[in-house]
């Protein structure tokens, strides 16, 4: 617990990130003996979103980084529905690929349900998002294999840091099928006290601020202000949102805040759903850029690995 | 809102069970014209807890009062895992089962792990338990069609009282996956603000009096008392507990009550979780027995029959 005024722990996602990542290297390694290849992930990248470029290169890069092979498919905007899922189709059915992610958002001509339907077609082994229902209720019945990348990160930064939850009131600011719905069980089964908040939320700042650990997955820029914070909280900021009004930024960080001068290097800057000053009231907080972002990725890549050592082992029983 | 020292709306959820029962009726005989056969259940009972035993009479009882056939098949308590997976597959195969039901608990014989997985081995079209891990995870994604029973009553209790939960703080205390866990993904898509509490709970007593709808599934007696409760709160009690000693129960209910008086004709009463003080506090509270009870056994016979038209559907579908 820090005293109010006083400058909250920057919790490094980052760090941890890269611990999740080296601790992976063995067991890779190990892959690589007995299956005489590489744990290999299969994406699909449809359309032509910016965000979705960068976050695909990033998880080829550290895929490959690590000595896993890393199989994209690229689809046109106008690709069709079927284009897609016949990717995914051949990704099962290609017994080297051990994890498939579809890269979201699918292009809007597909349908509003397009993703639903790819994720419920990934076979529920090589589910390394953990969006596959299959994969939702065994998270639920707390035997998840294959768990949604964000939370289970955030999940491991809380365990290096030490932070147990049994026992303590955790509130989940958002409720996505990607982070807030898993989180809030996560928490639940490490024994928190949990609460799921949301847009129709009343009373959401007194709700936030009776939280030991606080989690926003809002999607709105440094919409939690300290006022939604317990003195000593840790407090983990999902958001990853683009700011690109100098006011707005020098407003909220200062003239001669960091933020501004890469604003004006780069005309844009990514800020949390938690604002600065939260830095003087919580006990802990993620930075964004460097805190979840990089969990989700070594998330991804641990889910991958895990993904193949367990199809290794259904390969050897059914050879047996 | 009731004024203190009033007493609470009692929530009957026997008239709403007999409401929901009455609405199938038109439904089973759709079902029947089309399919020139009844709805079907499949119940598997093994071994002889005498719990069990009534619970199955009823849902029997309710099936065939209905119009709907039943398919019993009994295991000793020596039974082996093996022989009740050979019902499941048996029933699954079975083109005229609708909906299969697994009664718990099976015997301590087949292993910790028997229940799960025979509710992973049941058809996810035919589980109106809702208890495969792929029907949990489409209750988590909002899109369910089987939804446990006990929960999926209680918001139909909730519906017919015109109790919105909307932006309204949500309660649930346990965390089981039969009751607990869906119980608040159900409120949760009603834009309740959820929490769910357990025996690891600090402060549970003052996390619950801020409840606007507070859900007891504890299985312990009485345990919620009046400081548990706000004034005016709509209280569920899913507690079923059997009272056997005569100065518990007179001390809780009073040497006058109805209580004692079964007690004296039947040495043994069943209680709820909430205790009966909050009645002076709670602006409605469902009666144990009469409440929830009820509930869950109408949505098995609802669920039943979605069972029996989705599969009529699935199989013109693949007719044409």
């Amino acid at each position: 617990m820090n005293e109010k005024n006083s400058t909250a722990e920057r919790l490094e996602g980052s760090l941890v990130a890269e611990n999740i990542r080296e601790a992976l290297r063995p067991r890779i390694d190990a892959f690589v003996t007995t299956a005489q290849r590489a744990p290999r992930l299969g994406l699909l990248l449809a359309g032509d979103d910016a965000g979705s470029e960068v976050y695909v290169r990033n998880k080829i890069l550290q895929s490959e980084k690590l000595g896993m092979e890393t199989d994209l498919r690229r689809l046109s905007a106008s690709a069709t529905f079927s284009e897609a899922m016949a990717v995914v189709q051949e990704f099962n059915a290609n017994l080297t690929v051990d994890g498939i992610l579809v890269q979201s958002p699918l292009p809007r001509s597909m349908g509003n349900d397009a993703e639903q339907r790819i994720f419920d077609a990934i076979d529920p082994k090589k589910d390394v998002d953990g969006f596959n229902p299959r994969n939702v209720g065994r998270l639920v019945q707390n035997r998840a294999t294959l768990v949604p990348c964000t939370p289970a990160g955030i999940v491991m930064l809380l365990d290096r840091q030490g932070v147990d939850v049994s026992g303590k009131h955790a509130v989940v600011i958002g409720r996505s099928d990607i982070v807030g719905k898993p989180m809030a069980m996560l928490l639940l089964h490490r024994h928190a006290t949990v609460t799921i908040c949301h847009s129709r939320t009343s009373n959401l700042k007194s709700i936030a601020a009776s939280a030991d650990l606080l989690v926003a997955a809002v999607g709105r820029p440094c919409f939690v202000t300290a006022e939604f914070v317990k003195n000593g909280a840790v407090v983990i900021d999902v958001g990853i949102n683009p700011m690109t009004v100098r006011e707005d930024i020098v407003e909220i960080f200062g003239e001669s805040s960091k933020k501004v001068q890469a604003f004006d290097r780069r005309g844009q800057v990514l800020v949390g759903d938690v604002h600065p000053g939260v830095n003087n009231v919580a006990g802990g907080l993620t930075p964004v850029p460097g805190g979840v972002g990089p969990l989700t990725i070594a998330m991804l890549l641990s889910n991958t690995v895990s993904a193949a050592e367990a199809r290794l082992r259904d390969s050897k029983l059914s050879v047996k």
